[in-house]
């Protein structure tokens, strides 16, 4: 079933390279080796030629055991050289004359052993852009762990913020949910988490340090569990002790800025266009100008893929994407807020995945 | 002070891009970034003009403060259109004809990006191993922080292991270690650490799992803390209840192979020859089959680094190095053993940093 899985999305793959006329594509890329393979490990490099489909996992004597089990229906070669030489090996014999790269990650010295090694192969052919389509488009088991990555960290995050009180430090609270996180299950964080309290909140991504958790000055948490190869991201801002009312007026910008942007999402809206409606609700308030970053992105193997709510982002959003949606606003010296869930696009609209309370009362610890 | 040692380690990258005659250096790894800027946030680009000295910390909204506030004396700048782009333009306007990048990490796009924006810039000079060698010998300030890294790793190791019992998990173990590393100080891993019980232990690079600690079956454990930028990186296998006779045997051949290794390090001395002495103990004893991977790597700002004490490295070792010893025998379906410490090279000889027990019956737990 799972190795089906795989061979399906190589299969799509090669019909891609047909059309562009690759003979096969180099992937050096660990989320796309686990796509298309099923390979667990790291430091491998995944090559697949597009006319048989045969597929070949380079990897070294550290990772054979579990490439032999995890990457089932390939060839598993541990590599003489290096990993670029002997791909290059292989698509000499293949004839290969036009390979397919993921440009955004493949090296300036990979591509150069590559090149050495199979000199017929000219300037690649950059595929990432197709394979980043592939992968933002998620099948019915993928979206069932999104889920389960998801439900880990809402999980965590509702059981541990009951032992945050005034007086602990950034890192404490940090320590406190990625801790919490791994006891359910989570093979680690999505990312590091951010646990920002007061001025540092200000800083869309945050260190957390030895500041400590005060009555009157928010703590915002932006964090994630990676279960099964799959990633969440999440924020809330909560509120220990009475909430300012200039930031009582703040927060709810945030809010109904998110909630009318998770309303205009379905397929076939832009991510650009769902970007630009947070932006009005901010222009309704004058905090514009205090919203610094992109409204969302993809989640899936990694926490930031496509597709983007940004401005720059002009193409549709299809069913089976999962998106952040994830409006801030930031004063430098005082503060900030952000607030993030996760959305599915579905066929018709879209279904929120994440289901943490939001409305002010429910931030207060 | 700390700036200042951010200028010296550049007019050292200065002398040696003008040697090559190149106009400057576009630099991508983000700890690279940090050595010769102190610029502690991510996602930044580090451009240094050969000639003046003057350099460029690019990066976008998110970090501003960050870069401002840590990388002191460089122009801070929001990139436009791309940072390729946007440091091709620099590149431009300084009428640089050759650049140093370094290969094994920058990116096929971002090269293309940067020829783009500054088409007089031809091949490109790969940088990355003269910045390798520049890095890898650590200043008296570098091999404090070094010290810190490691004693964090060292205290939470003895406070934890009092806690682990048959019975637990892998992941359980983990967690925990992960957990007190954390609460004392580290800003996080240096790596996703291994814990490996009975059979997993025969992966060198197991993941921590549901398999529990048992009676009889060794309990692997590689690990680190990232602590200021700096990393550490121990192994130790804890053996809960009696020691198979077999594995005793085993057990001491590690240790003598890595005693052995140990005792050689010193300036001058080539990684291969250090390497080649942990081989021939082991070949001794019938058990060089089993020791499938290099002796040793350089540690620091990133937890793979040069030099490495591998076959394929013929260069000596130099004073301020500091590398780990980590022989270590597989046998797959059973199990493994792994011993790792930290060794600096000095003057005269060699200092071993960690100090955690390693006799064997200090392993029993």
């Amino acid at each position: 079933m799972k190795a089906d899985a795989n061979r399906e999305r190589r299969a799509v793959l090669c019909r891609e390279l047909a059309a562009l006329r690759c003979g096969a594509a180099v992937l050096t890329r660990s989320e796309d080796c686990f796509y298309y393979t099923g390979y667990t490990g790291e430091d491998a490099v995944v090559l697949v030629a597009a006319r048989s489909g045969k597929t070949w996992l380079l990897t070294d004597p550290r990772y054979r055991e579990e490439a032999e089990r995890s990457a089932r229906d390939c060839e598993v070669v541990m590599w003489k050289g290096s990993p670029a030489s002997h791909a290059g090996g292989i698509l000499r014999k293949l004839r290969v004359k036009s390979v397919g790269i993921t440009a955004n990650h493949m090296t300036v010295q990979f591509l150069s052993t590559l090149q050495t090694a199979a000199p017929a192969v000219g300037t690649p052919e950059d595929v990432s852009p197709l394979i980043s389509r592939q992968r933002a488009v998620k099948s019915a088991g993928e979206i069932r762990a999104m889920r389960e990555a998801l439900a880990c960290a809402e999980t965590s995050f509702r059981t541990a913020r009951a032992r945050w009180k005034t007086g602990m430090t950034e890192a404490d609270v940090k320590n406190d949910l990625e801790w919490e996180m791994r006891r359910n299950g989570a093979s680690g964080t999505a990312f590091d988490t951010i646990v920002a309290s007061g001025a540092n909140a200000s800083l869309p991504h945050a260190h957390a340090g030895k500041r400590k958790v005060a009555a009157g000055k928010m703590l915002l948490i932006d964090f994630g569990a990676r279960l099964g190869h799959c990633n969440s991201d999440l924020t809330r801002t909560l509120w220990p002790g009475d909430i300012p009312p200039v930031w009582k007026k703040r927060y709810a910008a945030v809010l109904a800025a998110q909630l009318a942007a998770i309303a205009a999402i379905g397929p076939g809206v832009h991510g650009a266009d769902v970007h630009r409606l947070a932006v009005d609700v901010f222009s309704k308030t004058g905090l514009a100008g205090y919203f610094t970053h992109g409204l969302g992105h993809g989640v899936g193997l990694v926490v930031h893929e496509d597709p983007r709510l940004s401005p720059s982002w002009d193409k549709p959003l299809a069913p089976g994407h999962i998106v952040t949606v994830e409006p801030g606003v930031y004063f430098p010296g005082s503060g900030g807020i952000r607030t993030e869930d996760m959305v599915l696009v579905t066929a018709k609209g879209r279904e929120v995945l994440s289901s943490l309370g939001k409305d002010l009362d429910s931030m207060v610890i």
